[in-house]
């Protein structure tokens, strides 16, 4: 459900009164009854929720979570209380998807702020998500229609983006990106390395990096039967690949994957966290705590967010 | 002129003959007068070039340049010779510049290795120009119709970035920037300031360059009346730019502000060179050596380029 104080909520009830019966009775949402309830009155979407899953219902289930925790929340407000249920509500649906209850999770925002307030200090939800999964390593995707860009590292400074542009990361995120593509129904994903540097280094000139780091990573994935290319300078390979010519960009740091998917498909990219033992799927926006809980909040993204998630989900069955 | 072996010549006389005559009558071409006749036969432009500029004339002059250089050159083909002849041209219309003969110069491509082959070893078109005119530093400016972006820093590994990007520098960029629009007939120019570091270092967490070195630069910018405002993350502003809110960006590093302008307006971004003592414009693109002396080369962003620089010497004239 995302922060409580959040648009979390009302996003979720909008979204999930537009899916058919047979789909929505699929979804299990991890957070507070009364305030799906309250939403649900707010944006008039009509949903009846259910308290435990059932077979064949056309309704949601609502897992009604109240961690022991102090404080309480206010629209709109950040707070340690709302960061506390945040962590509760996240906790629980990794919980579930561990136990292959659940098959993907779709998360509403959380505020950094607030889970900090609450004693969580993770640099963002995904480095939780690694944190309750044990895993060592993970990676954002962004995904639209119009561009999928892997990266290489995320939230790091620039100067910790260089270094930890390794080989051994550089193979790593290539390796997932395909793997990733492949699930989803590509059978021989078309993948495009970015450079680190302006020109992808120009040689050597501006930086050695592709020659001592990035090429031999895509040489070492080439071996693997894997179709990379690149480097191919950040300024043209974003704009080639939108134009079709690959169907994943490997990015060397947050902005530069960032920035062109942004600016394509603001609303339609969804976030896709991969080499965590669960599959999982975010809005790319925040909490948006200034409209939270005045029934104005737009569900474009969560529904797009939903889509991939159900496509997500079908892949893993098949 | 560009490398005579690239695709200038033939852009060049395409753009001209799309020209109102009295247009066409003054502008001067620094170049070969035989490969000009070439290109303008090779695509039908009908042009007729003069050998000095002639008041009132509604032909363009060609300045026929042929330096005392080895070799020969060959359509499509990087090489020493057209190195050396790229390198005539520029420094021809360089001295004509500074003399006040011309207001400004429009640039077609050259080839950095073939400068580089010829013993010029620039890291680029901008810096041999900065050398040329006896420029300490020079400011790269993207524009198009969508999005104008000034750069901190360009032809350095990404790691140099970080380190370029000095309070000084910033302030310098944004001062630049804000006077060029301002000539540019913006009597207010709203500018913001990419942040270097993902979400502008999330307060410290990712970086503490936007808290210790560009804030300082900002504010110092903001007392001297200049509207700016930032660091704003790079993933968000140039989306808000280019739905209106800025007239200018002002990137931190290369590919932060050619990503978001080649994306765009990949055909109509145009790049002006800033800070050094003479005025130029250059096409967005490179010599296109596997596709030049065919005729079939595309000559819209000339075209951009040609109309910049006209209202560049306009500004400079009123």
């Amino acid at each position: 459900m995302g922060d409580p104080a959040g648009v979390g909520a009302e996003i979720i009830c909008r979204s999930l009164a537009e899916l058919r019966p047979e789909q929505r009775g699929r979804f299990i949402v991890f957070g507070d009854r009364a305030l799906m309830d309250r939403a649900d009155t707010l944006v008039r979407s009509e949903l009846r929720f259910s308290d435990v899953p059932e077979r064949d219902s056309v309704w949601p289930t609502v897992i009604d979570i109240q961690p022991k925790a102090p404080g309480t929340v206010q629209d709109g407000k950040m707070s340690a209380a709302a960061g506390a249920r945040s962590y509760a509500y996240i906790a629980r649906a990794v919980s579930a998807a561990l136990a292959g209850d659940i098959d993907v999770i779709v998360t509403a925002p959380i505020n950094k702020e607030a889970l900090h307030a609450a004693g969580y200090p993770f640099e963002g939800h995904t480095e939780l998500l690694a944190h309750l999964t044990n895993a060592n390593s993970s990676f954002m995707l962004l995904a639209s229609d119009k561009l999928s860009t892997i990266h290489v590292s995320t939230h790091v400074s620039l100067a910790g983006a260089v270094t930890r542009a390794t080989t051994e990361r550089e193979l790593a995120t290539i390796r997932v990106g395909h793997a990733h593509l492949k699930r989803m129904g590509i059978a021989d994903p078309r993948i495009a390395v970015a450079g680190l540097n302006p020109h992808s280094g120009e040689s050597g000139l501006f930086g050695r990096d592709e020659i001592e780091r990035i090429h031999p990573a895509i040489d070492a994935a080439r071996q693997e039967g894997i179709n990379v290319t690149g480097p191919i300078p950040g300024d043209t390979v974003f704009y080639r690949a939108v134009r079709g010519e690959f169907d994943l960009v490997v990015a060397q740091y947050h902005d530069q994957g960032h920035i062109p998917a942004k600016l394509i498909a603001f609303d339609t990219t969804v976030n896709v966290t991969l080499g965590l033992p669960i599959l999982r799927v975010s809005v790319d926006h925040g909490t948006a705590f200034d409209i939270a809980w005045k029934g104005i909040a737009r569900h474009e993204n969560m529904n797009t967010t939903i889509q991939y998630a159900g496509r997500l989900a079908a892949a893993k069955d098949a």
